[in-house]
């Protein structure tokens, strides 16, 4: 939205734009409903930085509710893996996010540059300088001063609340990093301990397998033979797995707990 | 807690809010036991000031405990996968912890905004305004500029020790996330250990099951066929697995060690 | 462009490069049509930061349009893995980006620097000085300090612009590493039912290698055996692996739902 | 440390701290053999501030020295995994070094602001305000200037030596990730290998299954029909090996090498 | 190298120091041979800027030089893991440029501090002290502002091509880490493949087991029997992995494509 304002006439570039079409009636009301005495660039200045703020307000507010609700699906605890179309979506959101946080430091910054140099802000007394054909005081911009002070500060909560969102963006990533790696470690051990029983069994199997071969072994009458061989060939799956097992626990967990440290607080006092 | 200070009365909006009603004793005993001559507005202001301190102060410590206890449990060395309701606690104290700091950010820009402003301390002396009549000489403002300070000084604290605790959060997420690396590291090869002896007993059980089929090998009758061809079966297992564990050995710790670069000390002194 | 710019004429270095040459017919036209009453020395300066700037914009479109380009491709939600060329070319862009960054940066602080020294701005108003002797009033140089803040303004914007290209590759790239480790995820839970698979089978497969072997089971003649023992041993498998599976889905969803901490809003009112 | 200075006496707090009372007979000394012209006070500030920088270089040489070592071991090339120990030592030292980094931070803004105070430095001098009855005046106030200047110096170069070590813990911690990543693809294509040779010899195992049934295949009376098939199945295990190791290679490095991009020297010149 | 300068003579200190032995003729020539008016101090003082200056550039250049070549052979498309040893170098270039960065920035502190004490520039003027008995006028302190601005502008361009090294640093790393992780998942999904292939012939070769048993079936002398089993197992296995091979596929690219939000542009156009 951009308009060039005079001391008693206002001429909106870009008016064909559909939001700007809608704010005109708005405008309009405002204009003649204010009877205080306060000229009518600032009544124009004012209407249209609260329009432009209250535009931005709901894209921050529909941006943060769109992201934080993305991102509640992402962290479901119920999920072992992530919905690529909700990164996609995510990462829209984060994009959508840093132009909106490039358009308020723009904003920031174009409002910090009017408040710092006095001399732009007496000239903004556009009604002062029509009717006394001189610019205004340099001393005696309290009202200007106040207006752009006020949307100032507004930017600046802007700006923290998406510095917000963002870091809350991240944190989030790096949780669902630290999400999807733990289940793989979850599932991992799970397969670890499977492979543990196959390859239990496949050992114990060469047993049986060297008794399937046709050759002769001179057990093939011995009526213990078969049970005793079986028993042996299931023992052995069955305490090769478990000692497999207990190795794994024991792998997983055979760091000593951390050493503790010199406490911290002594180098604090002596710091001070 | 917002409030309308003037010289001699006190309007607090939001009166009905709970923790502004437990503060409302608190601050009358202030009021009537300060006895010396700094004016009504200055307690007032000191005692809202130090309550909200204090009430940030207990937010933060309850913060720090709470963080501090999720990622110690986080980061327990028993654990081989992590706890995904664990790591939404984390992600929530995570969150809740730039929420405060932007707050404390909040407070920080409007204590320094107001000690920039000579103009604006001289306007809080509201006593002397009603008693003279005239605002406050900017240049004797000794004693506003000290309480603001004072709690200039406790937000800027705050605001550090905020920072340590989020890098304390960062830095933990890359311990937990290098730790469950780590393990899937050391279960990757005790896989890997364990497939190499899944592929020597299948590939040395081919033997056995070439002899195993119904045709005929001319070797039925021989009495020592059999257990020359489970012998070999076993030890072709047992060796093929021994050779590919050695490999892995080798493989793991093939890089040579790193090559000493010119002692950076050299760059040092001559750099000066 | 390196030129030494007199108040009548114009020594421009590296003459021979091929950009310079391109502009050289540009700017005699822009000195020759420009009529007004601005001295020579604006008109060269004015004309060359325009083609200066222009050339930039021309490099920040391209480079932003390839690195969408890029990312884009990579990001596609068909791919299970990313292409190691198209991470390449991302990294040369992230490089020139950066590069870029530094350029303009630098021409940031070159228009900073100027602008603060309202001395080197009236030193140059060359054509004053050649017209009257005397160096420009520093009061007066309102032409050549609005001529550098548009472009200073447009280096800023620049600058904004190459940071939300930034942060864009960034987030890009934390996505694709999520998406790789979420595929990675999926990919292993079908591996993992496989395996629970081959480890029923395997399991139950030891029953049949049992009975393969050539020993006296006693049961060779019984017409039932068989049947029974074919059943069982498929049976076995069967609800093996039902029951792994019912394993693996609860250990993947194990975690009760996180627990919901105080609500920050009311830190959040207390706070103020 | 705490003290209250004046002119001639001094008052320690926490005196009976165990680094205070092991400074006092140092100060004393210091005192009494200092026979210039500094007022007591300036002997006893940098004393003070001595004395902490001291402590506080031992404590970040200190910690520096134990990270280097935790880094040193946790980077040992013939490592394929992390001690988990090591890494709690590491994430130990790294909350000391950022809570070091608040100290020093806080250290280096109270020095700034008694710097940025004329006035605050001018009502140090309190023996010549014991003197004379007068404050000093606050353009004569080189000594206590030059000393808080230099120790200002030494904080700065506490702070950058802080980063340089947090930058080289960030540093090693990105490179273990990598590192183990490595390790796990190095482990990974093992893996894959042998998986291969398990597939094969499984695919060909299933000919030999087919003639171990007890069923007619009316080749069991042919002579050569056991070395044939046996024949058939080793080669066919062999053939489909070699063939997938193959597809394993070209699969690993079928990307086309990076195309070269338009070189960014060009764009450099343009720029400027 | 550190020096104390006088209007008349130069001290060295650490003059045994190698570079500082190199660097005496060199300095010695300069003095000799500059013949204008410039006084002592100030050739002497650039003599010395320009050899650190010019031992800072050759030693970035070197570094910049060294780290591209390592980065360089981590990136070689071919690989498929990384070489341990180049991440040590990588490791130890990039803390070199952290420490080389923060000598840098001590340098560019040092230049700044003086350039911002117009007291500390005119004190330079020691051959004017001499010659007059006079500090030198703090108006009239060019000489010495333009060689320290001169060299100022030096250590900026310096820190900002450390910046753009680190940069490309870090981008490297995320893109090898995003390499390896790719790779991960190319090998998986041959893995998986292989998986689905080793768990199809098991199942079917559950089949030919139960017919391996030394049960009696009432199959044994059917003709037909061998060879309508032998085609099952081997269709089974074949259907059966044919099938995994379609789930993984659609597995993999099962998420829809993201859905397109609405176009960031409308929020821009009412941003403004």
């Amino acid at each position: 939205m951009k308009a060039i304002i005079n001391s008693d006439s206002l001429v909106l570039l870009d008016s064909n734009h559909r939001s700007v079409k809608e704010f005109l009636p708005e405008l309009k009301l405002k204009i003649t409903s204010c009877k205080d005495d306060s000229p009518f660039e600032f009544v124009v200045l004012e209407a249209m930085l609260m329009e432009m703020f209250s535009s931005l307000d709901d894209r921050l507010a529909e941006l943060g509710q769109a992201a934080e609700d993305v991102l509640h699906r992402l962290l479901d605890p119920q999920l072992f893996s992530v919905d690529r179309g909700e990164l996609h979506i995510l990462l829209q959101h984060s994009k959508s996010l840093s132009e909106f946080h490039s358009i308020v430091k723009d904003i920031e910054a174009t409002l910090t540059d009017v408040l710092d140099s006095e001399e732009d802000m007496a000239d903004m007394y556009l009604t002062h300088f029509a009717d006394t054909g001189e610019y205004r005081d340099e001393e005696d911009i309290e009202d200007i001063n106040n207006i752009l002070e006020a949307y100032l500060m507004q930017a600046e909560n802007m700006m923290s609340e998406v510095q917000t969102l963002r870091d809350s963006i991240d944190q989030s990533e790096s949780i669902i990093l630290i999400n999807l790696d733990s289940q793989r470690n979850v599932m991992m051990r799970l397969s670890l301990q499977l492979e543990m029983g196959v390859f239990s069994a496949t050992i114990s199997g060469l047993i049986g397998m060297a008794f399937g071969m046709n050759l002769d072994s001179s057990l093939e009458e011995n009526p213990y033979a078969f049970w005793v061989t079986t028993g042996c060939m299931m023992m052995l799956c069955g305490l090769l797995w478990k000692r497999l097992l207990s190795i794994l626990f024991s792998s997983l967990t055979r760091s000593p707990p951390p050493r503790r440290l010199t406490p911290p607080t002594s180098s604090r006092s002596r710091g001070r």
